[in-house]
């Protein structure tokens, strides 16, 4: 895709960056080509080809553009902030669109080497984050654990997405309390 | 699709489920369409169409065709079996053939009603059977446990799903044992 500093060029990109957004939300990934997003967004076809050659390119903008915004800030003690982290992550994630675009990534990256490295680089964060915040916690004597940083997210992470995708369902408080403690031997 | 009695029509029928997932696990559902399928099976364009009329059934019978095999014949005590059952979950889901057809059909379900109602069916089998084996070992007095049936199964094979797709790495016994340590209080 182009940079430019051109602001009338800077309007149409995110107005097709948000065309796509809906369009993948509301139609899956099939729908994001450059004819659809061309009409969505109000603007010609040969813009949206200016600013991505493939459709491929724009979908996986749309698809992994935003950092992710958890488990960013660790606070002490762990175990509320763990709390507050997943429930925020639960809770966006029964939004259809958030689910759509997360099951897509995932099952893009299956096929597509380009997604399944932005797939293992927010693997990486996630596994940095957290695992920087549980050695935090456990350097201040909070908890005591064996688990490795991958096992952590996913014992954490791995059932709000089932529940939330699979079982469509809101994840509870009680089921957050378990998960937090499923990860080691608590103090408090 | 037609079911017919005549041999050498389930013959076909078999290639062409051969060929349709061959083609779905090397390259994605984009390309199980009728004329790659025909080719891949080396039968004409319109012995496919004759069985399935739309390339979506086809997909969808290929992605969904075969019963679950896990969690279907409960033994006590649970807690082994839980574990050889996961474990067998674990070890299959690490295939790339099976994690394209898992994570295929979790996100087809967002946009296609047909492969929605087929995803509730599977999670309903899961939570019924998951749950009749921990309520005879709640019987058993094996366990005690406040956590419902969808729950038990988002924490049980939440981490699981998440662990082989997302970060693609084994699923060692420990994190096994921990996951089911963390569906109830255990009494041995």
């Amino acid at each position: 895709m182009s940079y430019s500093t051109d602001p009338r060029a800077a309007r149409s990109r995110e107005a097709i960056l948000g065309a796509a957004r809906e369009l993948l939300v509301g139609e899956g990934p099939g729908a994001v080509t450059h004819q659809r997003v061309a009409q969505q967004a109000g603007v010609g076809r040969a813009t949206v080809y200016r600013h991505w050659t493939r459709p491929e390119s724009l979908l996986l903008e749309v698809m992994s553009g935003a950092d992710l915004p958890y488990f960013k800030e660790p606070a002490a003690p762990l175990r509320p902030w763990l709390h507050a982290q997943l429930r925020a992550m639960a809770d966006e994630l029964l939004a259809p669109p958030v689910a759509a675009v997360a099951l897509t990534l995932m099952q893009a990256a299956i096929w597509d080497p380009q997604i399944a490295e932005r797939r293992d680089a927010s693997v990486r964060t996630i596994n940095e984050r957290l695992g920087a915040a549980v050695a935090a916690a456990v350097a201040r004597g909070e908890v005591e654990t064996t688990a490795e940083r991958p096992e952590i997210t996913s014992m954490l992470i791995g059932p709000i997405v089932y529940h939330t995708a699979m079982q469509q369902s809101r994840v509870s408080d009680a089921v957050l309390d378990r998960l937090i403690a499923g990860i080691g031997t608590w103090r408090d």
